[in-house]
C-alpha cells in the first residue's frame, strides 16, 4: 500500500536538491570551520555563504542570521535570552494563548523566575489584534513573542501590525514563524520584528536545523556557551552539512513559492470543500489569511480525533489530530481552547497539511476515506478513542 | 596535491556506515516520532532502538540516554541544569583548569549567577588527582565536572578515582567524554559518573548530534522546553537520520576499537618519536596515559605555532595548533598554562591527532615536512605569525 503523507506541518522529507548540496560536506568537504588550514577554511567560506544566501531569502543582514539546532532552540534562546538581558527593565511579557509549547513552556519556565506573562485571547479564527496588544502592553513589558501562522489551524497572524506596536513602545518583538517560513512570502524588514525563529525540516531541510534572525545581536546573550561559534552567540562545532541542506531547502521553498502556493492553495482549497460537504465537519482557523497547504477542521460526533487519524491510517493516508508534538496526548488542544471551542470540539480536531507532492487525485481518495470514516465512527459511536498502533515495525521484538 | 588529514580531535569524517544507515531516514522514511500514525511509528521505533543501543555501548540503561545537539549543549544543560536543581543546597562547583571552553565558559555564566567556582590545577602532564579534589570539597559543593581526556593534549583523567570522591560526598559528578567517547573503553557504572557528556562527530557521527548520560533524569530540569520530547527533557523534534547515525558510528567505534587502539597507538608512538628527534619539540600531556591517536608538542622558537600550522598546510597536512575552536586565536593555550608552561611556550603547540585512515607513510612525509617548516622558521626568526589564507575557496569572491 502506498502511502499518502499529508502531515507537512509536521514535517517534510528532506528536498533531493537540498540532500544533493549537503552529501559532499560528510565526508569530502568535513573540515572543523574554526580550523586555520584551508581544510577548514572551506568549512568557514561555505559557512557564511549560506548564512549570506539565508539572510538573503529571509531580507536580512548576513550579520543577522545565527544558526542553531532548530525552531524549538531558537525560541527559547529569543525568549529566554531577552528575559535576561531586558529583567532590569522589566519583567513582563506578552504572547498569545495559541502559541507553540516552544514559547508557551518557556514563558512557564519565565514565570516560574519571577516574570509575568500576559496570554492574549484570540478571536475565533485565531486573530490577535494590534489593540488588543496594544491594550496589554505596560511600563514595565520588555517582550512580546507572537507567532506568525499558527501550527493547528493554520491562521497567518499579522504580524506586521503586531511588531508595530512593539515598536512604538520599544518592546522587543519575537515571533515564531516556524510554520511560516518557506511557505509565505515573509521579509523581516517588513515584518518589523527584532527575533524570528525558523525550523529546517518544515520547509524540506534537514531534521536538527534552524536558525534565529536577530536584529540586535550584540543585546541577546546566548543560552549555549562555549567554543564561542556564531561570533560567541551560539556555541558547539557548526553543522556544516545541515546548514547546507537547510539553506538550499529555503532557497528552493522561497523560488518556488510563487508556483507552489497556487498549486497548493487549489489543493487546499479541493479538501476544504469536500470535507466541508461531510455533515459535522466544520473548518477551523482563518478561512482567508490561513497557509497555502494548510487544512484544519472540528469533527463533530466522532469521539475523539485519533479515532480518524487511526481511520486514516488503516488506508495509508498520514494525517494529524493537531500538532504533532501533542498528538499522541488526548488532550484537547490548547489552541482550540482558546479560540473559543468547547473541549469536545477542541478535542476532535483533524489536521490535514498538504505538500507539492500531493495530487488532487490522493485528495479525492482521502475525502472519500474520511466520509466512510466518519459515517462509520458515527454509526458505532465508539466512546473510547484507540490509538494507532504502529502497523510495521524495524524492530517487531523490541 | 592529497590532503592529509590529522586533525581528527577536532573533526572527523562521517563514517560511510553511519551515512548508509542514516541515509534512507532522510527521505523516505521521515516521519515525525510524534505523530501516531504508522509512518511516524517507525520513527519513534528507530529512536528507541537507537537510545537502547547507544546505553548498551556506554553501559548504560535505555532510560538514561538523552538526544541532544552536540557537545556544546550537554555540557550546557548538564551544568545548568544541576545548578538549577540543586541551587538551594550549596552554591560551589569544583573544575578543572583545563575543560574545553563550553564547560568552562559555562561555569563563569553560572559565576555571574552567584555561583562560586574552584578550578582545580592539573600537574604537568594534565592530571588532576583525587587528593587534590577531597581537598577542594566544601559542604556547599553540588557539582563536580571534569572532563575524562583533554582535548589539546589528549591526557586521560582518572575519572574513576574523581568520581568515587564525588560520590563519597554526595556530589553530582559531570564528566566532559567529548574527546574520549568510542576512542577508549568507557562504561557509565564503572566510572561512576552522574552526568556524561559526548558529541558525535568525534567519533565518526554526523555534525550537530550529541547526548547526555543522565543517571539522575528526574532530577535535571531541562533547558530547552518545548513540545515535550524526550520524556520533557529536552524539546525540539527528533532528529532521526542524526540520531541514527551517531548510534551507527558509536557501534562502529566500539567494535572496532581493540584493533584500532593498536594501530592508532603504534602510529602515535610513531609521531611522538620522530618529532622528538627535531630538537625543541617537547611531547606534552601524559606520556602514557594519553588517548590512542593524540600527539601534542611545544615547539620551541618557532614564534607561534600558527606559522607551523601553515607551513604543514602548504604541504596538504591539515594539524591543528591545539583546541579547533581556539584555533584561530592568537592567545596562549589556557589548558598549557594551568599546565605551568609559560607564555611562549603555551603559544607554540602542535597537536597532531591520527584516525585510521592515516598510515605509516603519511606519519614519515608528515616528519619530514615538520622538521624543515622547524628549521626553516628558526632560520627566518620571523616573529610575527602568519595566518593560513584559504588555498581554495568555492566563491572566492565572497
Amino acid at each position: 500500500m502506498d502511502r499518502i503523507y499529508m502531515d507537512h506541518s509536521a514535517t517534510t522529507p528532506l528536498s533531493l536538491h537540498a540532500l544533493e548540496e549537503m552529501t559532499p560536506w560528510f565526508r569530502e568537504e568535513f573540515g572543523n570551520p574554526s580550523a586555520i588550514y584551508s581544510y577548514g577554511q572551506t568549512g568557514k567560506t561555505i559557512l557564511e555563504h549560506c548564512r549570506q544566501r539565508m539572510a538573503k531569502c529571509l531580507g536580512a543582514l548576513q550579520t543577522e542570521i545565527y544558526f542553531t539546532s532548530g525552531g524549538t532552540e531558537s525560541d527559547n534562546w529569543a525568549i529566554r535570552g531577552a528575559c535576561r538581558a531586558r529583567q532590569d527593565r522589566g519583567r513582563h511579557v506578552i504572547t498569545s494563548a495559541i502559541e507553540h509549547n516552544a514559547v508557551l513552556r518557556t514563558l512557564e519556565d519565565m514565570e516560574s523566575q519571577g516574570f509575568e506573562v500576559t496570554r492574549l485571547i484570540p478571536d475565533r479564527f485565531g486573530r490577535i489584534t494590534p489593540e488588543q496588544l496594544e491594550a496589554a502592553v505596560r511600563p514595565d513589558t520588555i517582550l512580546i513573542s507572537i507567532m506568525t501562522a499558527n501550527n493547528v489551524v493554520g491562521t497567518v497572524l499579522d504580524v506586521k501590525s503586531l511588531a508595530a506596536v512593539a515598536a512604538r513602545h520599544r518592546i522587543w518583538f519575537h515571533t515564531d514563524a516556524v510554520q511560516a517560513v518557506g511557505h509565505i512570502p515573509l521579509k523581516v524588514r517588513e515584518l518589523g520584528v527584532d527575533f524570528l525563529s525558523l525550523s529546517a525540516h518544515k520547509f524540506g531541510g534537514p531534521k536538527g536545523m534552524g536558525a534565529l534572525y536577530c536584529r540586535l545581536p550584540n543585546r541577546l546573550p546566548p543560552i549555549l556557551t562555549g567554543g564561542g561559534q556564531e561570533k560567541g552567540l551560539r556555541s558547539g562545532t557548526e553543522n556544516i552539512p545541515g546548514i547546507v541542506g537547510m539553506t538550499a531547502a529555503l532557497e528552493e521553498s522561497v523560488k518556488n513559492m510563487e508556483r507552489d502556493t497556487a498549486y497548493l492553495t487549489d489543493l487546499r482549497d479541493r479538501v476544504i470543500d469536500g470535507a466541508g460537504r461531510i455533515p459535522g465537519v466544520f473548518l477551523t482557523g482563518d478561512p482567508v489569511d490561513r497557509l497555502p497547504g494548510f487544512c484544519s477542521f472540528v469533527v463533530e460526533n466522532i469521539g475523539h480525533s485519533a479515532l480518524l487519524v487511526n481511520a486514516l491510517n488503516e488506508k495509508g493516508i498520514c494525517v494529524s489530530s493537531g500538532s504533532a508534538c501533542s498528538a499522541a496526548s488526548r488532550e484537547a488542544s490548547h489552541v482550540l481552547t482558546a479560540m473559543g471551542y468547547d473541549s469536545a470540539h477542541a478535542s476532535a480536531t483533524l489536521r490535514i497539511t498538504l505538500g507539492v507532492d500531493n495530487t488532487a487525485g490522493q485528495v479525492d481518495y482521502m475525502l472519500e476515506v474520511l466520509d466512510e470514516a466518519v459515517t462509520r465512527l458515527r454509526t458505532e459511536k465508539k466512546k473510547e478513542p484507540v490509538f494507532a498502533k504502529p502497523t510495521s515495525s524495524l524492530f517487531p521484538d523490541d
